[in-house]
């Protein structure tokens, strides 16, 4: 599927918000969209759009400036992402999928993302795991980290396979605890779309209050954009 | 308290969201100021700061567009409001308050209205209750109507006091009724402040799933505001 036009004042909108290019440690960016009552679903499972073609293409030129893109189990599951990158048409440029698989529910085989792999048309993807598993699959990576560990993982990513950014697109539960550890989080960018999802959608919220530093709103056709820092 | 000036281009964002001059319905406008994850206040009884005091002034702007205003009774007892329009200086602009108190918890004596009522500064309230109480206040009106009617107690404060518009202010029970019955609600102005309240937080969130019509964002200074139809 193509995208849209990417809209022309986005870039500078965005820039600051960006992972540098010099960075030590790696650039962690939390991305996601929310519906106004907060659900980024109608329910577990159900994929739902909630926001404009536009903000999507948004999505892919992110993807293009990060090293690695981290899904947990529940989304790998719910919507068999591609994870890879469409923007400027730079298959290269796709970042590293990471995917949480600690409960091993996942199946790489007969996954979105062994197809874009085998056609080149995404990278090697990152399993997260708990332990090794006894059937390692050659076509992906594993890397042994424990559930919440967020700090060691970042650093493994960066340290074992040189991701110096990495953008985190959901789901739920991955984000809540990112939003409390918000020392780990450099970059915020959500999208806000005029729509409710109703109460039994997946909601975020963090476990306590949280402030927002350097905020920016960006107007799209139907849609905000929100950039912030955490710290 | 006084306001910060009202921003020169939000009149003209407003003003196809507010009341019409000649509409023989009462127009409701349903407004609230909701967190990045749709909470109104960290808690029950909390009363949260969520957006900028240019919003605030707008609110005292919508105030001064509608005939009446309406809280529900938890709104009533945690925030003690005034209710009454600051904008332009224009205290005879003041909207008729409405209180539901249909649990009879509320009471005017010793409240923020009753004091606004006597100096002048407010106008008289509408209790809004569920039988007649046995002392009745000569200083307010009761209209009594069963919790929940919303179409029979938007024609009553038409018919009976006349009110052509009235702004429904919260809190969440009442907005989220509300929003379940779209039909009611001619429009819908949201600000949202660019910080997380938290799980704890009382949230906006209706029963089921709702699309916006005729949807359009103001950029404030730290906040957006959305307004929308429902219907």
């Amino acid at each position: 599927m193509s995208l849209v036009p990417l809209k022309p004042d986005l870039p500078v909108f965005l820039r600051p918000y960006l992972p540098p290019d010099n960075d030590s440690k790696p650039f962690i960016t939390l991305t996601y969209a929310q519906s106004l009552d907060s659900r980024i679903s109608k329910g577990h499972g159900i994929r739902t759009t909630i926001s404009h073609p536009e903000t999507k293409t948004m999505t892919h030129y992110l993807r293009y400036h990060h090293d690695g893109i981290l899904v947990g189990t529940g989304t790998a599951l719910a919507d068999d992402p591609g994870l890879n990158c469409k923007y400027n048409d730079a298959m290269d440029q796709s970042p590293r999928p990471i995917i949480l698989n600690h409960s091993g529910k996942w199946k790489f085989n007969g996954s979105k993302l062994q197809e874009l792999y085998e056609k080149g048309h995404g990278k090697k993807p990152i399993i997260v795991v708990s332990e090794l598993p006894v059937d390692e699959d050659s076509s992906v990576d594993y890397l042994v980290c424990q559930s919440r560990q967020w700090s060691i993982l970042f650093d493994k990513l960066h340290k074992e396979y040189g991701l110096k950014s990495i953008m985190v697109e959901g789901g739920a539960n991955v984000i809540n605890q990112l939003l409390m550890s918000s020392n780990l989080v450099n970059s915020l960018i959500i999208t806000v779309g005029p729509v409710y999802l109703g109460e039994k959608g997946v909601s975020v919220s963090p476990a306590g209050p949280l402030q927002l530093k350097d905020v920016d709103w960006w107007k799209g056709t139907s849609d905000v954009v929100m950039c912030a820092r955490l710290h």
